[in-house]
């Protein structure tokens, strides 16, 4: 116990002490098609090559111009112009328009040289064969888009980093940005440990139970964009664990290992740890609740995570420690990408100053306002896990939360949309 | 425009519409390996066929005890025990604890016989060779789960058309769920129209434009969980057109036709959905804005949408029409699922009565609130689409809402995580 105290550290502390015995981003970095990008990270910013539209269009239905034949319209006094055909969609217009001249566009159309505005169809009155009178007047660049209007060449589109959603991937199709470098998921290695757990498919015998973090962590690795590799469970014994995890650690870029719920296997997994590689165990113990009996090690470059058994403990210490990973290669630039739902505590919550708590809160709407209830459970129990929409921090300092105070609900697993 | 206006229907309208000429539910139910169901949606709610944890586990570090035998203990007058042994990990105790006995549990561990509580090591006492002193009581059933504490063999653990995330993963791994019952995803089959629209692969000539609904939609299919297959650009030719919507409606579940700003396009759209099979064309037009030039039709029970070419407006039309086919196979259930962010309007914004409009916002954390800044720009842009973190919807019947106005902000294709 002595040593979990001397060594137990904030989540910040944790982070501080990974990143500095880690490379700066653990991420490599693949071409894809732009298609094949989505929930994908832009390994660079993304600058514009072409202007967009690229040409003069119109926004409207209606008649290309020039504004000034227009000044002073009114209904009384239309001003009076010969069409002088029509834009067909996709074609560049040759005939340039003179004074008095008007040409029917479509929305979308490209402009004929000389126009500088369009007349929507609804200020528009058929005056004969081949002539329109106009109602309204329209001002220079009235219902059109300048050819860099959308998007300047050379102008930064996305930064770094950016996680590519539908429509961003439509917005790269406009620039013709058909092919993209992204960041390769992460590959995490995920290794259950325990004499006690048997893989689902089994029906366990009285007092074993089945391997539950292996298939939690798995989904999360894949809800954040990485790329999940198991390694089953292991037994008790440190001889084969060390050969499990050495073989996990040639294999993929980063390595959780869950349970250990006794101080026994606990201290096998930091031991392993330890003896793989350099710099070795980083950390024994998190100042978190759940999540506490946390460790944290570096073995040849790669991180190495002992998360606890209890599934919703690893869930929370996996969200504090490798989804940053996944997310950005790194701890830095933390504050990005988070978008909890803002809420109202339904009731009040204690909690010790000296360590993080997290409870988990489900949402429910009332009054126009959203509510976040806690769920309050036995220590031990899976059900709270997934009635939870999302969990509530207690800062290290506070001693807790009052009723009707406003939280941020962080959402289990949200890095595809946050 | 007469027609149109004939035609137009709200939302609610058009859904009802289509929804009396479908099947109550357009998804085929598919098998699936546990580790592959990651956020599809299961076709049957889940029963428990067994108790979790299924024996009597400790949840605490400490000893195993009858309850009545710590009776009255305190710091001055502890209950002395004999520590007959230690419950191992995932191993059944055969030895029952008679009165005045202790094993040693670890955390998870199983209860022996005749134990009916746990006492915490840290209100224990080492008190010499194989004894300990207890210096609290403990009540019956304390620091233990019962067999079927977290799940009842016979409850419903899931309902029908549960979204799967990770948690929900792991819960169903610890009940021996290895395979499912889930919805296979909805083959969507994608059109774009126009002869102005060149593949984002080529670069356009003056007058022309890059298809970008293909990518968006594309993405917002399998940000949905649905499966798309693109079937290219198709020139403005009923010809043309017919062919490629035939063909696409015999190899997928539903199609999207997107372009036609033009109304001349639209028409044509409007022709091959009627021509192709029964009942062909439901609504031509709907009351909304953006996404008035919104056709939809049902071909030989297969649902087929024309949407607005605008980029920003098939997106919206799609989440409105398509989106909930994908996540609920039809239009019931529409409340399920959504889980808008709770902003505040940071200016007012006004709308026609008698439709729908959609606003894209910004979402901006500022004083401890999260605002909506609405992105106002011009038709026809498509970088507003990419600024925005989403819509918010001014209902029918309304004239605006107020600046400080409490709004519901609905994210892009979020059904994986909402």
């Amino acid at each position: 116990m002595g040593e979990e105290l001397f060594n137990v550290l904030t989540v910040q502390e944790a982070r501080e002490k990974m990143a500095s015995c880690l490379p700066a981003d653990l991420r490599r970095i693949t071409r894809k098609s732009l298609l094949d990008c989505l929930g994908m990270r832009l390994a660079h910013p993304v600058v514009a090559r072409e202007d967009v539209p690229g040409f003069m269009r119109s926004t409207v239905d209606g008649y290309a111009v020039r504004a000034e034949d227009t000044f002073g319209a009114s209904e009384g006094l239309p001003a009076f112009f010969t069409v002088t055909g029509e834009v067909r969609p996709g074609v560049a217009p040759e005939r340039v328009i003179a004074p008095g001249e008007a040409m029917r566009v479509a929305t979308g159309a490209m402009l004929p040289p000389g126009a500088d505005a369009a007349v929507m169809v609804e200020y528009t009155e058929e005056a004969g064969e081949g002539c329109i009178e106009v109602l309204r007047p329209v001002g220079p660049g009235e219902n059109i888009l300048r050819p860099d209007e959308d998007i300047k060449a050379g102008e930064e589109v996305f930064p770094g980093n950016h996680l590519l959603r539908p429509q961003d991937i439509g917005y790269l199709a406009s620039i013709g940005e058909v092919e993209l470098d992204v960041f390769a998921p992460l590959r995490v290695g995920i290794i259950s440990t325990g004499d006690e757990l048997v893989p689902p498919e089994e029906k366990p015998r009285p007092g074993e139970v089945r391997d539950i973090n292996s298939y939690t962590l798995y989904s999360m690795v894949r809800a954040l964009g990485g790329a999940p590799v198991l390694y089953g469970v292991v037994r008790d014994d440190t001889g084969l664990l060390e050969n499990r995890l050495r073989e996990a650690c040639r294999e993929t870029d980063l390595v959780v290992i869950s349970g250990g719920s006794s101080v026994g296997t606990r201290d096998h997994t930091a031991g392993c740890i330890a003896a793989l590689g350099e710099p070795g165990l980083i950390f024994h113990g998190l100042a978190v609740r759940p999540g506490k009996p946390t460790l944290g090690g570096v073995v040849d470059g790669k991180p190495v995570f002992g998360l606890p058994g209890h599934p919703a403990a690893a869930l929370i210490s996996f969200d504090l420690l490798v989804s940053p990973l996944l997310k950005f290669g790194g701890y830095h630039s933390l504050s990005e990408g988070a978008s909890p739902v803002k809420a109202v505590l339904a009731r009040s919550l204690g909690s010790a100053p000296g360590r993080e708590e997290y409870f988990r809160v489900k949402l429910r709407r009332d009054q126009g306002r959203i509510w976040a209830d806690p769920i309050l459970g036995k220590s031990g129990l899976l059900t709270p896990m997934v009635e939870a929409d999302g969990i509530v921090r207690i800062p290290l300092e506070s001693e807790g939360l009052a009723q009707e105070a406003e939280v941020d609900v962080y959402l289990f697993g949200t890095d595809y949309v946050l």
